[in-house]
């Protein structure tokens, strides 16, 4: 398998690792949004959310839920984004599970995604579609 | 506690709902970045991240998993964003803790935030503030 965040978390690779348990590794997105970007993955390699177990997803929330706790206490950050860009067309780029967390401050100029609205009807037809009985 | 989602989750204002289970509700975001924008929340109220519990934030992944796998199946998009917005700086609007659930479609022109740089030294001088041991 030749995936880099495998290699990093191998050890083959060298990163800013800023946590680590058996399931899971927290590591600095060397290219990042803000200062403090932070990458939480599983150890196991899996491609995105429907290829990794509940197990496995539970453990990387809360290396998750650790990080960001971090940030606001030891980065003063206010706030911060998580996102998971789930294949190819949503701008995942590496094919191995992971979760950015990104530091937020007033005034950085990062602006979340312009939202639309729905024809008449359309909202309606679309939920019947995604409902899960 | 005069909260909208709490309002939609005690149905006193409508929704379109797509899931529920007993600790979790997802239901579309009326202003969708895309159709079939999905938010998935915890019928509990709690703030953010920080505020919520394990046991609740794993249910509330478990609802987002489904919802994924719901939105590929039956919307046929190839890719879709995880995102929580976590506190006001980080664009949350309503402070009760949710996942939005984007689908993807190819050209549909949204874009990552830009990614930077660290200065030399700078990496690793946050890697070891944000460090937990």
């Amino acid at each position: 398998m030749d995936c880099i965040f495998c290699k990093i978390i191998k050890g083959e690779i060298s990163s800013y690792k800023v946590y680590e348990d058996d399931a899971t590794v927290a590591f600095l997105d060397i290219s990042p949004v803000n200062p403090g970007h932070v990458l939480v993955m599983p150890k196991k390699h899996c491609a995105n959310l429907e290829e990794t177990t509940e197990d496995v997803l539970m453990a990387t929330m809360k290396t998750v839920k650790k990080i960001g706790q971090s940030l606001k206490d030891n980065l003063g950050v206010a706030g911060y984004n998580i996102s998971e860009n789930n294949d190819a067309v949503a701008g995942q780029i590496i094919p191995h599970l992971h979760f950015h967390v990104i530091p937020r401050q007033t005034g950085d100029n990062l602006a979340l995604w312009p939202q639309g609205k729905y024809e008449v009807g359309q909202a309606e037809a679309i939920s019947n579609k995604i409902k899960i009985n």
